[in-house]
């Protein structure tokens, strides 16, 4: 029998973790309610990394030693663009560009982004569903000692380099979470917390009204796997933000982040001195290789975490 | 000292003329005014065909052999738009697509068309003056015996099979000439009906309100190549829809289009014969070799115009 799996989901962790639930359930694949507020709209075209991370991932066409974007890619339009007088600090390649076309004509046409997301993904073959967290526009804003960025302004052109002083998610206070998103999370088996940055990826999923009391009063299992790993974040900045908002930049860190929303913390065989310290803040604790390489990793630790959902 | 031209034109022909004049006086680049009825909206992107095959064959880039598009074109764009269920009738190559990509986005801004033009012929080394006709929306629609159809429909997806019935030009009567047109025709030395298609590529600009009074008004020179040679098209449409609109499929019955508003008419050297008819029209009436193949040709040709503006 198969169990229902729900990932709340940013980039990259959320992806492998999502593609190896599909692995290790292939007829069962997982719902992904995945982050919207790094969305950004490049040369008026609509573009969702967070969501085309998660969907090329699954349809097997990311470019995995890059971490984003699709394989075989190339650059026409962007060169062009940059000819024609267009900022090309955000690479867009081409097949990813022919995405952020046809979202944006769907969107302009009044589609909500979850039905353009759901219809993009059956046309690359995703069995998951995709679901953004909202169709209503929230935008994650990043305050730094150099004044407040767009989130893309400070990921991509600045590469997280500016230390962060707070986050805002612009819109959220108005968002409605999309169709089927509350139930995802309250009518699944096991409910993963991707090990995406807990405040990028994952706080503006909890954020939208409604996501947080629907994990708090889900039947399900709720498994979080930590972003850290022996101090360090395995991608990207959680780690300096964990530091600058004056967290532990540790598991325990990230755990005291989710205490009262998860049943299990899932954390590095690095890090299994942190296991005592996180059961006491109530948790039950895994300790297991968290470093999803290739496929075969991440199906691994998806049949972990499945394990976990009929555990008592 | 050199001559200003003014051009009407629609794509193909207009654009190798406009390039003639280009060549001929390198100092004194020509105004080109330029059909918009052909314009569509692709994939949520605003397209205009004639517009960019002017602009592609002054920058150098359009692909000659073809007639239209860019040279050294790729599609990864379009397959991958195939791949998402998009209907890729249209073929936009990905340079291409770069061109519309950016006026899409400064349309939506609410810069204008012209100004979008000019800005991207400027990034594209075109030192011709391009000017819309109109920054207004105005679609050529096409009666045929199966109904009537937007004129990408016809044109490219249909390839011009259907027999024309009559054409519109919807939102022509509330349109108003881009900045500088009126100018452009009343100002210039030599004004140059192209041999562009008189129905579908001249028409639409002299029925822009104001451009055919301009037209009767100016002070230039008015001359027009014809683009009926021997009794057939040098490109595309335009015998069969002089067949199946009434008139003569020839040099003279495009004379008699425009006559009352052109002085010279320019007939190639296979339609000598109808050089008599036309003069009875009321025509001065040159012979010469129109076919414009290389740019050689071109340039020829435009030097044969340029003398006619001085002429008496």
């Amino acid at each position: 029998m198969s169990i229902s799996v729900t990932v709340l989901a940013g980039g990259v962790g959320g992806a492998r973790l999502a593609h190896g639930f599909a692995l290790a359930q292939p007829g069962a694949a997982p719902t992904c309610v995945v982050n919207v507020g790094d969305d950004t709209v490049r040369h008026g075209l609509h573009v969702s990394p967070d969501l085309d991370t998660v969907m090329y991932t699954l349809a097997g066409l990311n470019d995995e030693e890059r971490g984003w974007g699709l394989t075989g890619e190339s650059y026409a339009v962007l060169d062009r663009l940059a000819r024609l007088g267009e900022d090309t600090w955000f690479t867009l390649g081409d097949k990813d560009l022919a995405t952020h076309v046809v979202r944006t004509a769907r969107l302009r046409e009044g589609v909500p982004l979850s039905e353009v997301t759901a219809s993009l993904a059956a046309a690359l073959g995703v069995a998951a569903r995709l679901l953004p967290v909202t169709d209503d526009p929230v935008r994650t804003l990043v305050r730094t000692p150099s004044g407040t960025l767009a989130f893309q302004e400070y990921f991509v052109r600045r590469q997280h380099a500016d230390a962060v002083l707070g986050l805002t998610f612009d819109g959220v206070d108005a968002a409605r979470p999309a169709p089927g998103v509350l139930d995802a999370v309250t009518g699944t088996d096991l409910l993963v917390v991707a090990p995406s940055n807990p405040f990028l990826s994952v706080e503006p999923v909890l954020a939208t009204p409604g996501v947080r009391d629907a994990v708090r009063s889900t039947r399900a299992r709720r498994v979080a796997v930590s972003p850290i790993v022996g101090g360090r974040a395995v991608k990207g900045p959680a780690a300096q933000i964990l530091e600058t908002l004056g967290h532990d930049v540790s598991a325990l860190g990230v755990a005291r982040l989710y205490a009262g929303l998860v049943d299990v913390m899932v954390i590095d065989d690095a890090d299994a001195a942190l296991a005592g310290p996180i059961t006491d803040l109530g948790f039950d604790v895994v300790v297991t290789d968290t470093i999803m390489g290739g496929p075969a990793g991440r199906e691994r630790l998806a049949r972990e975490l499945l394990g976990l959902a009929s555990a008592p």
